[in-house]
């Protein structure tokens, strides 16, 4: 296999880990969310603080804040996989319902950071955000469309 | 050169590329900052919109609003890298005074995406940014520290 083709297989893999996430996430599936990270995932997550590791407990917790499936949509997606070693970015889309009744309908910018690990592809970093307004209002920027 | 030592030549040579920007940041210095970046260059920043491309004359205009230097630190920095491209991830550190007379003093998170580029590793990707509030206040979260 030469090296273009071993980048298309493996492009094609990330972007198959990409869909199988989402699909844990639409079915609110701990240990299926959990099974595309590695051991030492570290993410920047929406909410406060800075940084989080994995942990399914918060997971499990947020899922059960949802009435129905949780929706997610990447647009945008670019790709960048080289040996080992690979990262994405583009902008998510994330719909539903709270058990509070209030609907979700945000878009995010997420960037995810991949590694190989014993032949099989994993998320290794997840950045998700919404900028912020710079009118001095510190208002996160939920509002926005691509 | 053995891939160890390979992967220890391209991490030196990443850490160096933040080091530079980090004095272009400083320096308030465009061209500085610009010539760490790729052609296709895209950054998720702290400010609206989702999205955007390089742009150096929006980053003068920003360097403008600074009185004096843009500090910038960063710990807890991660490198990944493999062949051609890499990621990093870390907590910044941006201190200094606006022309206004406000004082910043903000720590975000910030995701860098890189590709090696003629011989030479560039940012191709460049996410920043703090979490939200989930109280439904939607503020951005300028106040954390690690």
């Amino acid at each position: 296999m030469n090296i273009r083709d071993s980048k298309t297989t493996n492009e094609a893999a990330i972007r198959n880990l990409i869909d199988r996430r989402a699909d844990a996430l639409r079915a609110r599936d701990v240990d299926g969310v959990v099974s595309c990270r590695t051991a030492d995932y570290a993410e920047y997550s929406l909410a406060p603080p800075l940084s989080h590791v994995s942990d399914p407990g918060s997971l499990a917790a947020w899922f059960a804040t949802w009435r129905g499936p949780i929706g997610t949509e990447v647009r945008d997606l670019t790709i960048v996989v080289s040996g080992d070693s690979a990262y994405s970015f583009g902008l998510s889309h994330m719909t539903g319902t709270k058990i509070s009744g209030e609907e979700v309908d945000l878009w995010f910018r997420e960037t995810l950071g991949f590694r190989k690990v014993g032949g099989n592809w994993k998320i290794a970093h997840e950045h998700s955000s919404v900028p912020f307004y710079m009118d001095g209002s510190f208002r996160a920027a939920v509002d926005l469309k691509p």
